[in-house]
């Protein structure tokens, strides 16, 4: 496991707010600050949170070394006083947070944090970093597996990643958002995110033919043989070749083979063309892999053309989520505490979407009992209960004439506490219960919001509560 | 500095490959792979090299625990043989590398390794994905850079990075680019890379009012003292109150205040019309810091609108590289070694650009004498000298009418030797010189090969030797 101590990895200006908190006799008053989005990434439907599990890990471990001290106090703007005060420092905050694998939306709190400012405050980048991170490849990996229709999606990046943890907590990611593996050893010995893999052209290159590569490669393993077909030409000597390798190596030795994967070229042709000849040699369940340059629209023209492909090995599209690489969550001040009485905090804007929703907060989806559908998120205060009439009227909080009203509904609360008090509470399911609930909490949407083009909004409303609260404070700023 | 053991950040292939060249005699076998890339980023003139470093460091450390070797067998395919030559496991190869900051173009060797096939190719992985990742991080901050004409960049992105690495590589790699600095506290920590920072709108929000946030801040930093002014507005309250803060806490204290930030609304506007309000207040010296989603296009923009920004701080777009998120180089085999024979290898493809360059070779950079500005790369195979005439004919490699006679030029081999036999045999540069290197290398370019839109194509050509023996390759191979 990741035994690496990140407290340092932290933007510079968390600590000199830190210190001046401090300095300014600040350092226990209780702030809130929410985690929320404003746009899902490629204009889709809905995001997958992603990321807590190392979110927590960092925060059990969050200490200052006397190296750290040492470096900070040679940068000679901070107190001694807010030296000393980081030897001790302990994180002793609350932290609630939607789990892993569920599906999120723009601008309801995904991730709220409770405490003492400073320590509050000073999570801030990891906090982002995280969640931001691995919630971008975990809802692009779900558009990807969307896309191909029950076909299996293998996340194949690691060389294009943004660095190593890109590669691996993108690997987790992916999984998480419904991949069946990856090709990142390290994300398997750690992380248990399956990873499989078979040979490059390299392999075929190094051998006096490719006949003799696949030879060789079925000989190493007959139980497990995938060929790579494309290094000289898929459909006149490298599934030919494939065919008599089988054959040789694995029928002879009483297996199956398992694949051929085709890495240029034509996919849909190619591919067809490749399934008849397997078929046609007997190998119907010999399956199609297909890789470069992949993603959700590319596998969606594919499918749509028939292309006979069983699996799909997507890279650089998906480690980087290349059209569109920024999850942009923020990290917002909602409320103050002193002496028990919390005061809601907002955020201005000349824009008027990203004036910040006040308050301590609570998050409920609202499912049909019929359908079973998640029909609408609700934003309420703490304290608030929501289902327990067997109506609610829903409105939307910039445009509150429209108005919506559900009955025969059930409300469930999304946020969950992971932190009590500095200790971490939350037990992380492994990644594949993770996935699996993903998947569930996924079919629990419609299939409007699952569309790549122009999906239906859903409905995130403020209660009527949080909404009189956010008028309260828009009227009393001015403006 | 980061000692994680990261030898099983591979994929998955390169375990099935080794085993199977171990178990077919063939792990002493000589091979030479290539890393090279074929696209700059953005549809720029020119990438930037970089990530050599943590890639040395890599290699230094190359070797499986006893862990990895007790997972490996858990997974049934690997035969006993192999585990325990892996437990032997060293890297003695050797590798040639363009030094971290130059220039670097399509289809040239920017790396080779030369030894036996389980060890230069088990590497791969991690060399394209620490080269890629911080190459493309660096000729994103170099545009960005260039964009700024002067005035100074700051790296801001952590929160938005790939994972850890990604903020903390990326920082290294903006530094190298250009950026005079980063947020990262953990870069600056573990690799001199500058860090700073001042506060976010949470510490505005937390005071009774922006003057008292404000006059607080300035009494903790009055040395160093930049104002975020726009939590409320940007001209009616936040420009007065610095300046008013400034005054009392800042000169008041005999200091001059440094700096006011603006990290939303019309940058142009907002800084032409603060500049006027902190010059009229005396404050000439006082720097404008702007931010908020700003890359290349952005600042040119700006700066042709005549915006009064001194430092531009760049966060989302340049730790993902936005606009294009991946860097596509490859690692390719280019010959085979047998009994001191060196036999070039080509890799075919139904599209020419990919048509992979065989040989063990050299790159060499060809300058003029009179200007010093780069002329053109020549890739020769080792062993070839240029330079030693007075005259030179370079050929376009696909259009092999283009010719083009050099004089009065001088070269420059490229390519450096890195790693002899196993052993790291090249200490990097620290990143401030590699930032000045890179500096003095962009300014050989021509500005032709630095435009945003439809750069110059600069001349990368094979010598004579090189092009034939890539030509009687094609022809062997037939099509």
């Amino acid at each position: 496991m990741d035994k690496r101590n990140l407290t340092m990895l932290t933007d510079f200006y968390e600590l000199t707010m830190a210190n001046g908190y401090l300095e300014n006799g600040m350092k226990d008053r209780i702030a809130y600050f929410d985690m929320f989005f404003r746009k899902v990434p490629d204009n889709g439907g809905f995001a997958i949170m992603a990321g807590l599990e190392q979110l927590l890990e960092y925060l059990k471990g969050l200490r200052f070394t006397e190296g750290d001290i040492d470096y900070l106090r040679a940068k000679g703007i901070f107190s001694e006083a807010f030296l000393t005060y980081l030897k001790g420092f302990r994180f002793t905050c609350d932290v609630w947070a939607v789990p892993e694998g569920t599906p999120i939306f723009p601008n309801e709190p995904v991730l709220t944090v409770r405490g003492p400012i400073i320590e509050a405050q000073f999570i801030e980048t990891m906090v982002l970093l995280t969640i931001n991170h691995q919630s971008l490849i975990a809802t692009k990996a779900n558009r990807i597996v969307r896309a191909a229709r029950g076909r299996a999606v293998m996340e194949f990046g690691s060389r294009r990643a943004h660095g190593f943890d890109g590669a691996v907590y993108g690997a987790r990611a992916a999984y998480i958002g419904g991949c069946i593996g990856t090709a990142c050893t390290l994300a398997d010995r750690d992380h248990d995110i399956p990873a499989t893999g078979t040979m490059a052209h390299s392999w075929v290159q190094m051998f006096d033919s490719e006949l003799d590569a696949f030879r060789a490669y079925a000989r190493s393993y007959p139980e497990n043989c995938t060929l790579l077909v494309d290094t000289y030409n898929v459909l006149q000597s490298g599934v030919p070749n494939a065919i008599k390798a089988f054959r040789e190596e694995v029928l002879a030795k009483g297996f199956r083979p398992k694949g051929i994967r085709i890495d240029s070229g034509d996919i849909t042709y190619l591919s067809k063309k490749a399934r008849r000849m397997l078929d046609e040699a007997g190998f119907t369940d010999c399956r199609i892999v297909a890789s470069n340059s992949l993603d959700e629209i590319i596998i969606r023209d594919l499918l749509s053309q028939g292309a006979a492909v069983d699996v799909f090995g997507v890279g650089e599209r998906l480690i980087t989520s290349r059209s569109e690489p920024v999850f942009g969550g923020v990290y917002k001040l909602v409320a103050v505490e002193d002496d028990g009485v919390i005061t809601p905090k907002i955020k201005l804007s000349e824009n008027v979407t990203k004036i910040t929703n006040p308050g301590f907060k609570e998050l409920w989806r609202l499912y049909d009992k019929e359908s079973g559908k998640a029909m609408a998120d609700v934003i309420g205060e703490k304290g608030e209960e929501i289902g327990q009439e067997s109506t609610y009227e829903l409105f939307d909080p910039e445009h509150t004439w429209k108005r919506k009203r559900l009955e025969n509904f059930r409300a469930e609360k999304l946020l969950v506490k992971v932190v009590d008090g500095g200790t971490v509470v939350y037990e992380s399911p492994g990644p594949t219960e993770i996935r699996q609930y993903c998947e569930k909490k996924v079919e629990e949407l419609w299939d409007e919001l699952k569309r790549f083009e122009n999906p239906h909004a859903y409905y995130v409303d403020l209660s009527k509560r949080a909404w009189e609260t956010k008028v309260r404070l828009l009227e009393e700023k001015g403006r």
